[in-house]
């Protein structure tokens, strides 16, 4: 973290700092090259899917423990934080629908256990849902209900590649819109909630650490696939067929 | 629990039985039956409101509660235990400031910490939060958004002889307004929740359990203000000028 | 609580409190009086023995759990706890031990779920181990680790009425012996960790109320038991037998 | 995880596995190879005990946390997970006293927050206690308290650079010999423990992933320490003084 102490913070620091970040995993992502250079397959969709589904599970709750452990009473933070654990409910249930459209059946009895990093992903979002500073967890959604800006294209590709229809990208495409009106709600909350540079810094650690075990969680993904791939993993067999 | 593992349990029973037990209630219940006669002082409705206020800013935390600890995926219900979370948020504010509106300046820092057996409830509901039967607080929710219906003619009678107005009376009044929509809710989730006899049993003994838990509440809401009254307390020494 | 906040407090304020309670409990308590009375029956005995394993078994867990949660650094205290909690872990298998050896097979098949009034004291017990005042479940311990000097007079009477051998006492006789040390850590304990009026009043408050939540629990100890004899209650059936 | 179900797991398998990560590790971890090469500072030393005080002080706590959420009752495991927290109680202190005596004054006013990848370790090392395969921690122990065999051989290169007393070295030395007892009992508990494939697999996750994570921290530790030295970073100014 470079993060200075100092007052001048605001929401365009963070986005600054989140391009700069999104640009170098861009570049170093062994799952975001591949992705970029054209090594699209079914099966790989479907295991970034299943550790989709796996995080995206947690999510409703760790955004919701963050209202249930603050400490002192914040009527208006607590609300945003047990609505927005509202509207992220279920969503894991859509990267589920996009696997078995891919015509996978019996889906819930051949699920994998989480791969090790997608555990430290969703390990390091409870952790700073329930003690630290309780603003910090909006950088976590500072960057996550505004991913699509810069994974879309991506995805286009990969969409087009595949020739997968939208019910079989309901969760990226539909959730892109459902996160408009999120990013909007979540940096309103921000610029409300963060009063000091500390407030600013524990935001901005969450959004930079968080979305680099994303980055990790996914080149996991890319990494599994080859093993898969080449017969030295049967984690996930039922994907050799897709 | 008197409760027989059987498949015919309907909402329609847990209603009886809350029944016996507000009936119960009204009978033995100290508080119920002092304010039933006519003993009703300032003072004791704000050390009513003050216990009310300590566990009611528990409330959206423990109803939140309830979705983060879920086993499993059931997004409806954790949505429902999410959304239904917002909206209690900040109901503890209505009953700080029907306090202050009785003419209590500063009260933050007047506040006395919750007496033992508010403290015992908001326990008792926060441990069947996080464990046991994930439906279970469901009976808390079944009585505590339809107490109105047997608590409102005591409430009339309160207001009429302290001469409250509407502004003193926001988080009774209010809440009950706010209330029916949420009970229908309740109903509603229990009707589809509770497939077993368990569920149902699990249901009844925590509306039972937490209703008789709020009775030894306001059973020591009012021992406490006769101790402050008869000048063996000094909790709530700046209630005596009301 | 009619704790003043003064600097006085010392152990032997708590041990006079604690007298007042027990001798309230010795006057109050329907099982207390009714097992004082000669009302000692192999299957009351077995009934509290059931809840006795209930909460005993959760004790070990939220004695640990004070250390987890403690905020900042306290070495001292924390082993305190870890080490009083791998004292206490396994002490619901003295409990079931006993059980047994009145004669019941195939104990675990049958026993019940706890009692609600053993719910509420087992809750409690979480809530002031993972919030509030670090210091305040000493108030438990001061009180739990000495009960034997109250209840063995009891005990005796209930041994040899019930002809009970020490191989079925194993929960209350040799829990006392080893209690004892226990006890002696906890008074250090109290004395060095208990230095400002509201850590005093913390530990009290806690003492009061959990050996009140006891008393409730014990109490209703005594009417299941009356209704499972007439006939009233099928939960714990097993025991008619004995 | 290349982790095969069956039945032929041991601890000599773990240990294989263990054997290949660390390799891995001291071929490409920035810190051991820049402390392997003669890159030895007072300074970068400091940082790196700075880091460990701020895990280490979690390590007791999510230690009995296992014990404290274990599912069911296993009084020989808990009282091992108690008994180790209290064993583990305070070592933190080591790791502050060896960089007091450093000398630096007034250390506590001056510690930063820890590094964003100590968190990370943190958060799923509390994550594994709490959740999951009860048995899954011992992994992170069956490294941790074995850990002197593979860093001894450094440790010895620092303290002979830095010319570092045993005053100055107690959390790695004392630690050292602290744990032989540990390893051992970790290793019988392990045995104990781990009945099926999958208990050994989510030791072995455990084991990999900890381990995993604390290399991550002590790149961290180097890059951090690079910035300091560097000037791009004021974040541990006060070391730039040893």
């Amino acid at each position: 973290m470079n993060i200075q102490a100092s007052g001048d913070f605001d929401i365009s620091m963070l986005k600054t700092r989140l391009d700069e970040v999104w640009k170098e995993l861009f570049r170093t992502s062994t799952f975001l090259t591949a992705v970029g250079a054209g090594e699209t397959t079914r099966s790989l969709y479907a295991s970034y899917l299943i550790e989709t589904y796996h995080y995206t599970r947690h999510n409703a709750r760790n955004q919701a423990l963050v209202g249930v452990a603050l400490p002192g009473d914040d009527p208006q933070y607590q609300r945003f934080c047990f609505q927005h654990a509202a509207e992220e409910a279920g969503h894991e249930q859509m990267a589920l629908h996009d696997i078995k459209s891919l015509g996978i059946a019996d889906l819930e009895a051949k699920l994998p256990e989480p791969l090790p990093e997608t555990s430290v992903l969703t390990a390091y979002l409870y952790w700073i849902s329930y003690q630290g500073n309780p603003v910090q967890r909006l950088g976590y959604s500072f960057w996550a209900e505004s991913c699509y800006e810069y994974i879309l294209p991506l995805m286009g590709q990969v969409i087009q590649a595949l020739g997968l229809t939208s019910a079989q990208t309901t969760f990226f495409v539909a959730h892109a819109d459902i996160d408009v009106a999120h990013a909007e709600m979540v940096n309103a909350m921000l610029a409300r909630k963060c009063r000091t540079a500390a407030d600013w810094a524990a935001a901005s650690e969450v959004m930079e650490t968080s979305l680099r075990l994303t980055g990790r969680m996914m080149d996991a993904v890319h990494e599994e696939h080859r093993r898969l791939m080449s017969g030295q993993s049967e984690r996930c067999a039922f994907l050799r067929d897709l």
